[in-house]
C-alpha cells in the first residue's frame, strides 16, 4: 500500500505528552484562578456564520479568515474569543445576570504568515466583566488583580502589568493640535521600547508631526517614575483638555483600586506608550511583560471598550477584559528553558507483575491506589523485568510497585522509589503512605 | 447603524453559563477517571492536510467533511478522533512509550443534515491504547473498567457496557456460508433491538440469505443468559471455523479480566447483535446503554483494531479504544432532566458592600475567603440592597457575606444562607468555616 505522510499544516503546532501535561498544568491554573474570582465559562462553536463574525472585522484581520461555504451558509472559524463573546451577549442577554463575568479558554483561527511564535491555531485564555448600560471603574482594577494571582500561580518570575488610559493619549494629542493623527501616534510610540526615542521621533516627523509637537510627544512618552509620580507629571502638564483630565482621573482611581486588591507596587506600572492596536479600546489598556524576558512582549493584553455588541443591539453594554494567549506563552516559556517537563506521566505508581500470575494482585493493587487517590497503572506486558523497568524509566513515574511470588504470598508489593534508591516491601497501605509523601 | 442578527450556524449549540457549569463538571470527572487509569493527555489541530485525514475516508463520512482551499493547503476539519491518533502516532512513534495509552477531549466536526440529538461540531472523549507489534488482550478488559469508573462517578444511572467480538460473527456467517454477505448481516442484526427478530428475518431474506441460513442467525442471535451461559452456548453450537473460536476464546478472557477489575456483573453482558459498522474493528466491540433510557442508544462505543496506522507507516500497530459522546450524551441527560443545574455559579460566596465607603473591606474579605480555598465575587455596583439581593438570587450563589457600617466597625460579615433562612454576623474567619460546611 502507498504510505501516506504523516505531517501536520504549517503553522500549527501539537505536543509531545509531556508536554501535554505541562501545559494543561498551566491551563488549569489559569482557569482555577479565573473561577475563584467568580468568572463564568462559556463556550461558542468554532465555525460562525461570516456576516455575524466578520460585522467589524475589516482589512489584515479579514485577509486571515478562515473562511469557506458548505451548503448555502458562508462560515468563518473564529480568530478570537471577543466577538463571539459580542455575540453570545447580545444573543442571550435576557438569560445573563449583569454584570456578567465570563471566562473562554479556546482555540482560535488565524491564517497568519508562519513565523517564529507565531501560530494559526492557538489558545486564547479570555476573561471579561459586560455591564448593563454601565460598569464601574473598579473592574478595570479587579483584571489586572485577577492576572496578578494567575502569574504568581503559574510561578513564572517577575512580571509587570502596564497600564495605561486611551483618553489621555487620545486628549493629549489633541491638545498639541493632532487629532486627526491620534491612531497613527499610538501606533509610532508603541514603537519606543523597540526602537528607541530618536527613531521614534524621525517617525513622528515622517506622519506629519512638527517639531515642536514631536518634541512635546517624546517628552509626554519620557514621563517616568512611580504611578504616583507619573499621576502627578500629566496633571503638572497642565494639559486643557477634558478627554485628558478625564483619563488621568480614571488613571489614577484604578491604581489605587489595585493597590486595595492587595497587588504589591512591583507587578504594576502605568506605561503612556501602551495603546493597544485594535480601534475598540476607549478607556484603560493593559500589557503585561515577564521583568526577565521583556523580549518576549507582552503576554497578556486587554483594555475596556465603551461598547461590546453595538454591530448586534442597541443596548449599549460596556466591557472591560483582558487576555492570556496560552499556545504561544507556553512555546515561549519552553524556548526559555522555564517550563519543568519533569512529569511525563499521569500516574504516581506503575504496578509491575513479575509475570502472568501476578495480574490479578497488581489490578488489585492498583485498583486500591486509585481508591487512594493514587493515579495508577499496571504493565501488562509478557516481558523480562529489564524492559519493563525501562517502560517505567521512559514514562517517568516517580514510584513502582513490583508484585511476584514472594510478594502475593505476603499480599505485599515491593516498591521502588524511581529517583531515590533502594527498594522496600509494604502493604498496599503503606506503600499509599508512602507515595503520598513524595 | 443597521444590526446583524446574533445567530449561531444550525447544528451547533452553546450552553448557557449555568448549563456549561453542569457540561464542565462531567467534563472534568471523564478526564479525571482517564488520568487515574494511566491515559496521556494529547491534543492535535483541529484543521489537518485533507489527503492525511481523509488517507481512509470515502463515501458518507467525505460527504460530511468541513473540506476547503486557503493558499495552496487542501485542508480539512478533523470528524473524529481516531484519524488525527494514527496519524500522530505513526508521526511521533519514536518519541512515545508503548504501550501508548492516550486520552483525547476535543471537538469534532461533521456536516451531517441538523437533527434532533446530532451536531455539527461536539466533543469526543476518546481513549485508546496502542500496542508496538500487539496487544495484550486484558486491555480489551481495561478499556470497560474504565468505562464502568466514569459512569459510576458521572452518577447518571444505571448502565449496561456491551460488549462482542467480530471474529465471532465474522466466523459464524463465514460457517454458515454467508462469509460474502458478512458486512451486510451485522448491519441487519445490529438493528434487532429496533425493529424486532420478525423483520430482521425478512431483512436477511431480501439481502440474499437463504430459509435455513435466516433461522440459524435468529436462532445465534437469540443467544441470551448470562456471560457464562452465553459463552457455553456458543461452544455448544459446535462450529468449525478457526476464527469463530478464537473470537469466543477471546471473549471468554475478556469476560474473566473484567471481573478481574472489580466491575460488577450487573454492568456487562454479551450482546452478539453489536458489530459497530465502522470496518476497522476486527476483534472485541462495546457499546453502552442507559438500562433506564435504553431510547437514548448507545452513549460509548468503541472496540479493537488490528492496525491503527497503516496509511501512514509499515509498523504494526494494533489498539484498542472507545469513545463518549459528550455533547450528546449531555443534550440527552438534559432532555430527560437528568442534569442537576442547581450550581449556577462558580464562586460559593457574594460579598456585597452596602454602600461604597464598604468596598475595601468587601474586596479585603473577598481575598480572605479565595485565601481558605473558597472562590469568591464582591457586588460593586452602587445600587440598593433590593437589585443587590437580586443579583445574588440570580446566579445561585449560596451564601452572601454583606457588609456596612455596624460589620466594618466590628470587623465582621453578616453572613446569609441564601438556601436557608437568617443570617449571622461573624468574623470572615468564621464565615470561612460556615461556609465550608455548606
Amino acid at each position: 500500500m502507498n504510505k501516506i505522510e504523516p505531517k501536520i499544516l504549517q503553522g500549527f503546532v501539537e505536543l509531545l505528552p509531556d508536554e501535554q501535561i505541562a501545559y494543561n498544568k498551566m491551563y488549569d491554573k489559569i482557569r482555577s484562578v479565573y473561577e475563584r474570582f467568580g468568572f463564568l465559562p462559556i463556550d461558542t462553536p468554532v465555525l460562525e456564520y461570516s456576516d455575524v463574525l466578520l460585522a467589524k472585522a475589516g482589512g489584515e484581520t479579514e485577509k486571515q479568515i478562515y473562511r469557506f461555504s458548505k451548503g448555502d451558509a458562508d462560515i468563518s472559524m473564529r480568530f478570537d474569543l471577543t466577538v463571539p463573546l459580542a455575540r453570545y451577549v447580545a444573543m442571550h442577554q435576557n438569560d445573563l445576570a449583569f454584570p456578567f463575568k465570563r471566562y473562554h479558554m479556546a482555540k482560535v483561527y488565524r491564517g497568519e504568515r508562519p513565523q517564529k511564535g507565531r501560530f494559526r491555531e492557538f489558545c486564547q485564555c479570555d476573561i471579561d466583566v459586560i455591564g448593563s448600560e454601565s460598569l464601574p471603574l473598579i473592574y478595570d482594577a479587579e483584571i489586572p488583580a485577577v492576572i496578578y494571582n494567575v502569574f504568581r500561580e503559574l510561578d513564572i518570575g517577575k512580571f509587570t502589568v502596564r497600564i495605561n488610559n486611551r483618553k489621555i493619549l487620545g486628549g493629549f494629542f489633541t491638545y498639541i493640535g493632532q487629532s486627526e493623527n491620534v491612531t497613527e501616534i499610538m501606533r509610532v510610540i508603541d514603537k519606543l521600547e523597540k526602537i528607541g526615542a530618536e527613531k521614534v521621533g524621525e517617525e513622528l516627523i515622517k506622519i506629519g508631526c512638527g517639531d515642536a509637537e514631536t518634541e512635546k510627544i517624546l517628552s509626554f512618552i519620557g514621563i517616568g517614575g512611580t504611578c504616583d509620580d507619573i499621576i502627578a507629571s500629566l496633571r503638572a502638564l497642565g494639559v486643557d483638555n477634558e478627554l485628558f483630565t478625564e483619563g488621568v482621573d480614571e488613571l489614577e482611581e484604578v491604581i489605587s483600586h489595585i493597590r486595595a486588591f492587595g497587588v504589591p507596587e512591583e507587578y504594576f506600572t502605568i506605561d503612556l506608550t501602551i495603546a493597544r492596536g485594535l480601534d475598540y479600546y476607549t478607556g484603560t489598556v493593559y500589557e503585561t511583560k515577564l521583568v526577565d524576558y521583556p523580549s518576549l512582549g507582552s503576554i497578556c493584553s486587554g483594555g475596556r471598550y465603551d461598547n461590546l455588541t453595538g454591530y448586534y443591539t442597541d443596548q449599549k453594554l460596556p466591557g472591560i477584559g483582558i487576555s492570556i494567549g496560552l499556545t504561544r506563552l507556553f512555546s515561549q516559556l519552553k524556548d526559555a528553558g522555564l517550563i519543568d517537563i519533569a512529569k511525563k506521566s499521569t500516574i504516581d505508581v506503575l504496578v509491575v507483575p513479575m509475570d502472568k500470575t501476578a495480574i490479578p494482585a497488581a489490578i488489585d493493587a492498583a485498583g486500591k491506589f486509585r481508591a487512594a487517590g493514587i493515579p495508577s497503572d499496571v504493565y501488562y506486558l509478557e516481558k523480562g523485568m529489564k524492559p519493563k523497568m525501562k517502560y517505567a524509566n521512559r514514562i517517568g513515574v516517580p514510584f513502582v510497585a513490583i508484585i511476584g511470588e514472594s510478594e502475593m504470598a505476603e499480599n505485599k508489593v515491593a516498591l521502588k522509589n524511581m529517583l531515590g534508591d533502594g527498594q522496600v516491601t509494604v502493604s498496599v497501605d503503606e506503600a499509599t503512605e508512602i507515595i503520598k509523601k513524595g
